[in-house]
């Protein structure tokens, strides 16, 4: 495989606040014509977590949210409202590591992270209620959706990828990372290539639609939805696909559990 | 702070093999005046780790290293070459993981990674010698000597990261990190900034130049060294610099050592 020359990414401009219910896709195709972007079927589109949880009506009204006695336990240790806790631990399989200010579990998804990935911030309403969003339910499932929906509209069969801003062990700040990928290989496997002197590589599966997320990250910009789908064009190869499950490491492979 | 609405990387052409001594600003200026591309003081070059190292002389002839009693201890765990093993401790601080095929260090420099930062892939020479890479001695202060001699050569101030490889725990695959920075803010702290309901944005620090590291990867293409160094176009704010050691977890804010 050659790996492209050019990659360029585009903040689709204007795109709206989403709610429950919205068409994503159409939202998407919509912003592409303002911009002047004709999409192509070997483009990738980037949409940030937050607005597939909204259209997908994953916002809790915080106020119907009744927190268990471990909710109420641990949030005691970790200094966050028990009903933010309570609906942490209904989407997490396993608390990870808990310390005031940090509570890292592993989602239902499989995924290490804080807070089960639940957002506060940017969601709210006119009567200033108190809600939480969650991810989506299947994320990579999302991705398989917008996609079908995108060549529905478009005749395009993009790659979508579906990123989150996590933070990770050992280094500052949080980077974008897949939570969904759809038509696109979430990890490149270059196991068995030569090196340029013909020596077996042998650090060889890249996390490529992690490193994809991070370039789109750098557009949105963190907490902000003000840009929420980013295009990137010259990904390069479409197969075979893969969905983002796959960047997730198997416990068993896992030394930092 | 406004984010960018494009960000376009570009691999600068047939950059040629580095030898210890090069002068790989010069290097580079030719590879961008072959590319029609006239740098510009907000772009940003992303430069891989093995050109800096072999550049600044950090080539190791394996057949000069004699392995400690320790290193022929640890090299039967990991199932690695002991003279291999012997320079990765003497490259760091502690051993933080091992089992077969993994060796899991604190660089000297703070890093947690793998090998400390040692490659052997893509160092070779024509009598079939064996070699080893090691990481740059200190490669945030190769960075700022980098764009001082850009500055120089071409009267532009780009910012400058040295990006490497790194494995993760908890998710598959590697992603382009940044161990060294000029120039540039290697970490964007939004605490403090409202989100777009005015609600204070709760997760605020941003690894910066890890994410402009991750997007220049895709175009690097892993282990490869025929595109090491990337050109990007629209990160946006130069200010404040910061070395990419910010980008290092203090020791007591982590909960995974």
């Amino acid at each position: 495989m050659r790996s492209p020359v050019e990659l360029c990414l585009t903040a689709l401009p204007d795109f709206p606040q989403v709610a429950s219910g919205d068409d994503l896709a159409a939202l998407a195709v919509s912003a592409l014509a303002r911009g002047g972007l004709a999409l192509r079927s070997d483009d990738v589109l980037v949409f940030a977590q937050k607005v597939i949880s909204k259209a997908e009506g994953r916002r809790i009204d915080l106020a119907t949210v009744v927190p268990s006695a471990a909710a109420l336990d641990l949030a005691r240790t970790v200094q966050k409202d028990p009903r933010l806790v309570e609906l942490v631990l209904r989407e997490s399989r396993r608390v990870v590591r808990t310390t005031k200010d940090v509570l890292i579990v592993e989602h239902r998804l499989g995924l290490i992270m804080a807070n089960a990935g639940i957002d506060q911030s940017n969601v709210a309403d006119a009567a200033g209620g108190e809600f939480a969003l969650l991810l989506p339910e299947d994320p990579d499932s999302s991705a398989v959706r917008l996609r079908d929906r995108l060549r529905v509209l478009t005749g395009c069969e993009p790659g979508v990828v579906i990123s989150d801003s996590f933070g990770r062990p050992w280094r500052v700040g949080t980077v974008g990372v897949a939570i969904g990928c759809a038509g696109f290989p979430a990890t490149l496997d270059l196991r068995g290539q030569p090196d340029l002197f013909g020596r077996p590589l042998r650090v060889t599966v890249v996390g490529h639609a992690d490193e994809i997320a991070s370039a789109a990250s750098v557009l949105m910009g963190q907490g902000g939805e003000a840009r929420p789908v980013i295009l990137v064009r010259g990904v390069g190869s479409r197969a075979p696909h893969q969905p983002a499950a796959a960047l997730i490491r198997p416990p068993q492979q896992d030394l930092f559990r």
